[in-house]
């Protein structure tokens, strides 16, 4: 429990400013990605990321990610007609002034461009934030899955959350 | 990014109280519209409020408002046995001191009073506030819809997020 | 309206870090309760709890609660094959500088381990917060249902949100 003082109070009020610059660099991507404009997502991670979205789902490099979100075809504007990406629950977690771990829940929906039901995913981002010149930027972010439904993606091809398993 | 020094330390504080007192408004807003309580909601507007959910529905004044939301066979209590509206992903761009542009995403779930399947909306709330001595209001708000579900509601009935399609 | 002066800096800045690790309790609770983790949930509320999700079904004291979530039939862990909570909407009410009145909207989808369908919750969560050596922790929480999709509770058995209705 943080006791604010004369003489932690501009550490404290830098530590509250740099949480809303974290969590608003979730929402840019949320916003960017569901209107699918990849050349606004890339400029809010590091130019080394690496995101995973199951064990073999993900990019490594601001270019391939690029490529990934730009595809003419799986693209995320050729392959869906619309997303809703609702982002809550942010925890940050500061490990030294400049970096963070950063935990938040994803709430997502997804209308394809081919003729399926929607899509919705539970899921967590896991994330490590760095403090740039430039602001706070995503280096690594892994998307893990509490559930889905009628998904493309399913079962073993995405990384599930943490969770205790019943002891049988 | 911000650097927050001795010099800013109080405008510093002043921008985040402004946010927290903003984001009161939009989960003000949200729990008196599922309360079915207009009367507790117009004093979240200016009293020259402009909204807009499609081309053709929205309403221009406090008293057209509150009169749209209070009506008896068409109003949120009329209308709507139960509705829950998740607001999130808040971002917050100063204009100037007194002025702010406020973007947050809708997921709102509506039970009807006629026999029909619940509707769910996607969306996104484009909102201008401004500080008045009461606190900050909102004077013009647009919702905007990445998709919906069995929502009364269609179509070009509804105005739209914004989003790039894929070149064809 | 808050009004930042030399004067109240220090009380402001107090109360932008209690509203933050407020909240983050609310994340941590949910954040727990999906990882199927009941002794990492305890430790959030305070000894004394209170805890209603409807008129005949909650906890009282923290061994209680402990034990309604962690039962080898009915817990968590044993009674779901998943869940994700997605908590927002947060609303501080400090009653005095120990005190709070937290209110906050959840979406909760419950993926069960038997065959049914998912269920799906709308609620409100009405929580009293203290403050304490260890931190704020939760001492007595009231959830309020706007509405359910298939969950395996319903009607009378859940409390309801606070709600106008038509007059007939």
């Amino acid at each position: 429990m943080t006791n604010v003082t004369d003489d932690n109070l501009i550490a404290t009020v830098q530590r509250l400013v740099d949480e809303n610059e974290i969590q608003r660099v979730l929402f840019d991507y949320a916003f960017h990605l569901d209107a699918a404009d990849p050349d606004k997502m890339i400029p809010l991670f590091t130019p080394d990321l690496y995101i995973a979205y199951g064990p073999e789902h993900g990019a490594e490099g601001a270019e391939a990610y690029l490529e990934t979100l730009s595809n003419e075809n799986t693209g995320i504007a050729a392959f869906f007609a619309g997303t809703s990406h609702h982002v809550s629950n942010v925890v940050i977690d500061f490990v030294d002034a400049d970096t963070a771990n950063v935990r938040s829940v994803l709430y997502a929906y997804h209308k394809y461009n081919r003729e399926r039901p929607d899509g919705i995913v539970y899921g967590q981002y896991h994330d490590i934030f760095v403090r740039t010149p430039e602001g706070w930027r995503i280096k690594r972010r892994e998307l893990k899955h509490a559930g889905t439904e009628t998904y493309h993606a399913k079962g073993a091809a995405l990384n599930p959350i943490p969770r205790n398993s019943k002891q049988a």
